[in-house]
């Protein structure tokens, strides 16, 4: 199976609008700079941010990472999903990667991308595990992988091991496998958020992601939106953790995603709790 | 720092007292068999047990392994963990991989073990993802791992790979440390609690041990009479899980747990809830 380092659908454009909506009581460009000067002095600046196309409602299931994390999870369980996600059309099946060569094998000439978490959902690995897990899950036929970002260097102030964390992973799958970040919004103060971002960015990741949906809170609309602030355009931000409706996901898009994680991909997929079960897209 | 493959402290011998209070509603001898048939035919029956010496309730601290788990603990919060063991004298500190070779620095000497969990919370990572982790942790430090194993595969009763999971794991990290297995009794039946218990037993491990914390229950007394009486008197049990008291330590070890996974080492140690700070054991 070939990767296909397409960028992900639905990136930046019109989905910003609202983003004004979200007052930020912080200089992100100043804790940009700080953070950048702090552990990468001689990076000059961030790159050019490429021009793409909106969102659009009747595109939902492009934008869904159909997920299933509960370690209790069986094989059956995640062949339904595989095949909720090939009938839904959906980004891809996000797995633990204990699953992902079954995934990867079911999702085989589908479309639907295998996906796979990375030092989940705690992040505290160290950069070796975390760059063999991410290569491994690779081999094992994933084409994404979520990782964790170290949370506890982060909350330490230590920088650069967060972006040398990150770089670990970018470097294990580099032509396999694009790089989500998972920062975990819920334990972090926005300034962290920024400098985490900051470190994905530089660390050269495709992607950042709230939440792992495991901890004390999931996606927050401005969340989202400080995100997209921090990383422009030219990388993903993906909302995860308690995304359940079909409000929730066009909530999270407007506010900057253009991926969204979910269990409940079905339910959104189909309108859910906006207009009722089958009254929706599709 | 050498590896010293002492035996557990309180192994076994009179804590099993109090184990005929758990009335087992299974046959517990049973389901060893099936499943010690299914994975592992030419099984010559289980090792002969060692008899070992009692618990005194003086020794307490020799039983905890003083654990921080959080994800956004800071390695000021880690030093004082570390500082807390040196002075109660705990069996060791258990935190995360991340944080394995800091803690190794400061235990040097002191008699606390430095130990590791692995493949955690969620015990979903490949076999070779946790040999890696393991080993890697072995090398920054460890001298004891806690891993999770597949619960997936345990659900799907996929138990060759059970049993070869932890076998990764044993034979990472054979000759430097040693391997506890985390079940998750809070996700098993009970007889998915024996069938795990005995995969251990069979792949070399040293510990079965009932919770990692982050699930959706902790450790209980009955769960632990039934993991010792599945494992008999030559392998570790280790309770951990909302063991926050005096009270709950003494209920583990008489049920016949010999090591306590818990947060609240200090309070434990000073027999806190149970005569109040200070009016403990030491």
């Amino acid at each position: 199976m070939e990767y296909a380092p397409e960028r992900p659908a639905g990136h930046g454009g019109s989905r910003q609008t609202g983003k004004e909506d979200y007052i930020m009581s912080i200089d992100v460009n100043e804790i940009i700079r700080q953070v950048t000067d702090e552990v990468c002095p001689k990076q000059e600046g961030a790159p050019t941010v490429a021009e793409e196309t909106g969102f659009t409602p009747a595109g939902m299931a492009k934008y869904i990472d159909h997920t299933l994390l509960k370690p209790e999870a069986t094989v059956e369980d995640i062949r339904k999903v595989c095949d909720e996600a090939k009938a839904l059309k959906v980004a891809s099946v996000c797995v633990n990667p204990s699953y992902i060569k079954f995934v990867a094998e079911q999702l085989a000439g589908s479309g639907v991308t295998p996906c796979c978490v990375i030092g989940f959902p705690l992040g505290a690995t160290t950069p070796e595990a975390k760059a063999f897990e991410a290569s491994n899950a690779a081999s094992n036929g994933a084409r994404e992988v979520d990782m964790v970002m170290n949370i506890g260097a982060a909350k330490s102030g230590d920088w650069r091991l967060v972006k040398r964390d990150i770089e670990s992973v970018v470097s294990a799958v580099r032509g396999r496998a694009l790089v989500k970040v998972i920062i975990e919004c819920c334990l972090l103060t926005d300034e962290e958020k920024v400098k985490a971002c900051t470190m994905a960015k530089l660390a050269g990741a495709d992607f950042v992601k709230t939440s792992t949906g495991f901890s004390t809170g999931g996606a927050k609309a401005e969340d989202v939106a400080l995100m997209r602030q921090t990383v422009g355009t030219d990388m993903g931000v993906k909302a995860s953790g308690g995304v359940r409706s079909y409000a929730d996901a066009v909530t999270m898009i407007k506010a900057g995603a253009n991926r969204i994680g979910a269990s409940s991909g079905k339910k959104i997929c189909s309108g859910g709790d906006n207009g009722g079960e089958g009254a929706g897209l599709y």
